[in-house]
């Protein structure tokens, strides 16, 4: 049984929507649906000489966003068992008011907040590495399976996403009306983002064909891409 | 006079490049190319709650990162004087290896770390709003002229680039020798944002037609649409 979006509130205040705060989703789904889309997760962890933020890979299962690294990734060390934050935002188009003061961007965007845990029992840490490999496309199958060593080089963290809340603006400016009666253009100018031919390895010795979950990819857009889940799952 | 990049270091240990330490680039004109070509970054402050991390709209004038809110926003106040850390990422493919451990994706990005200072003084602000707005496209004076009342709505605050860093990642997988003569595929699959045609506001009253700057931005990348400066600064 779902609740309507309109009545759904946030899980915490720290990921209440406060600027804009209609434009805030609680529902899981918007949540899902959006992480869904995206490429790369901004990740924040509190460091001794301040925040840093560094762009990774992700994957989810529907209750957690997974992280990985090499063993010695300075940021996932950082903030193995600490708060983290991870936000992951899909730019959809530059809006153009009659006045720069209501300039905007259209998005989508996630942010995940609570304490990240190191993955370190084997069939999680491994079902946790095909999620996050196959988020983009599910390449995982087609590939040379991973060996014990290349588990144990990488590190693997899941951050709950319990603490989750996604805010989505679309459409025109929004102008003073005694803008609108002005000589000033306004509207929205789209960025589409989307995916390429494959291009083979230079080093490629075998068949240059790619596996059919790339070959699918070129033409579309992120949020296009054929889902490993048939629906959006609901903790 | 230019130092080769491949001589140049760091310009403090918090901001030097650690996994992949040599895809890390530190010629200031680096980071400048990349903030050119990004669109939205990634700001991460340090609350009582936890790091968050937000995407903002940016400008730069080679020297500073601006970034601007309502004045009532939650992360600029939280960053103001404080350390801040400002993360623009470009994705540009993911990189498919013969084994999921050498999977990587292909991007541009920047860090910059530093304490961020609110710009009260009206001609600076203004010149650091104009940068914000003219960032995707050169607008600012197409507009209606921000009133004394929009100006003291918003904030403004200004992050040196001095601590500030490059990676970037081009290119084929690099996979273990003994892999390359398996049967696996591998290469890279291109993602690629483009600009589209600008889309007239529902409540537009007066001219269709999008000023110079949007209009010329259709089917541009970001990285191609036209710059504010001639050349690089080199502060």
């Amino acid at each position: 049984m779902e609740t309507p979006s309109a009545i759904a509130t946030p899980a915490s205040p720290r990921v209440q929507v406060r600027r804009g705060a209609a434009r805030g989703k609680y529902q899981h789904r918007d949540v899902l649906q959006i992480l869904d889309a995206g490429l790369v997760a901004h990740v924040g962890v509190t460091t001794p000489d301040g925040p840093l933020v560094l762009p990774m890979a992700y994957g989810h299962d529907g209750a957690y966003l997974y992280l990985h690294g090499a063993l010695a990734n300075h940021l996932l060390n950082e903030g193995a068992g600490q708060e983290i934050c991870a936000t992951v935002t899909c730019v959809d188009g530059l809006v153009v008011a009659r006045t720069p003061f209501h300039n905007s961007m259209n998005y989508r965007s996630v942010v995940v907040r609570g304490a990240a845990q190191h993955i370190t029992e084997t069939p999680h840490k491994l079902a946790a590495l095909k999620l996050i490999t196959d988020h983009i496309a599910a390449i995982w199958d087609s590939a040379r399976p991973p060996s014990q060593t290349d588990n144990r080089k990488t590190l693997v963290m899941a951050l709950p996403l319990t603490e989750s809340s996604a805010k989505v603006r679309d459409g025109d400016p929004i102008d003073e009306p005694a803008d609108v009666e002005g000589p000033w253009w306004a509207g929205v100018v789209p960025i589409v983002t989307r995916f390429a031919e494959p291009l083979v390895a230079a080093d490629l010795q075998g068949n240059p064909n790619p596996p059919a979950s790339l070959a699918g990819l070129a033409g579309c857009r992120p949020e296009e891409r054929p889902r490993l889940r048939d629906g959006p799952v609901e903790p």
